[in-house]
């Protein structure tokens, strides 16, 4: 699952580049409530054990993301900022909403989804733009994770939903939904 | 650091021995919860950078724990349950207080050293007694990584509180409260 492309790439890159700290600053924390999210998803459905079990390996891959993160921003002089929270990510769990219990399950995890999907997105293209090589090779590592983790959401949704069809026709929604907030999103010294 | 042996050990190993699926999913949510208590340290005090990178090493090291807990309670035919929080916990969260930010810090940590010390004293009584032996393997290595977070939280404190005689006498004065706590607490089949 791939989200759709914007127009504005090139003018976030530009704004990411802008400020190394402040970039990895704000993927750690991206990583951190990553593994927050998945644990709170632990916690709201444990019976569903699959997906306790997918969630806990997940949880436990983003804080190792975190650790070495935070070890390059140490590394650079830098070091961790007061998280200001993620305008993106607030919006998108906004749009989440379902009658029954399934339902809600499909649309958190879908959203988890898109997020990591664009995630990949992001730092997919700082693996090939960031000027310093060690950060380009962890960024790019790191794409190819949020990638599956995307994939891993998605099927998630498609085994904990209410069927294939509505998680299918609902991620379609929330894909178009997805793009139009990446869009008019103000672009910041961020990941998203 | 260690907490002070209570009166009721047997009668608590009793209530804790007679549902292994009920014991080990508590456990799995205590494991849970102390990866999200270090994850919450992370987000409010992000600028105190051994605290992160050490605390980042606990969470993901809890994660893994409760993933094996997990697993364990799954192997035997249970599900985990809803957490129906741990009022233990919860009483000794109560007593955090502090007038300076260093002295809010070092109550935090002072009272998940306690958390872990007292975990350490559980884990190594089911670790010698429960009947099962891969379970009692494991609540004895588990044992052992607890009492290691414990005095890693007083280091922390020592480091990050106000100063070593105000997180000595601190810790002190909570000891007997954790003590009071542990002593009048309804026995449950849980690790605390």
């Amino acid at each position: 699952m791939k989200v759709r492309k914007t127009t504005r790439d090139a003018a976030w890159l530009e704004v990411a580049l802008s400020d190394t700290a402040a970039l990895l600053s704000d993927h750690a924390h991206c990583e951190k409530k990553a593994a927050s999210s998945a644990i709170s998803l632990i916690a709201r459905y444990p019976e569903a054990s699959s997906m306790v079990t997918a969630l806990a390996a997940l949880a436990h891959e983003e804080l190792e993301h975190f650790a070495e993160v935070h070890a390059a921003l140490l590394t650079r002089g830098g070091v961790l900022g007061v998280d200001v929270g993620d305008p993106y990510v607030q919006r998108l769990v906004k749009l989440a909403k379902g009658e029954t219990r399934a339902e809600r399950i499909a649309d958190r995890l879908l959203i988890s989804a898109l997020v990591e999907a664009r995630s990949f997105e992001r730092l997919a293209l700082l693996g090939e733009r960031h000027p310093d090589p060690a950060l380009a090779e962890m960024f790019a590592r790191f794409a190819r994770t949020e990638a599956q983790h995307g994939a891993l959401f998605v099927g998630l949704a498609r085994e904990h939903g209410p069927s294939r069809e509505h998680v299918d026709a609902r991620l379609a929604e929330l894909l178009d939904r997805e793009h139009a907030i990446i869009e008019s999103h103000p672009l910041r010294c961020a990941i998203h």
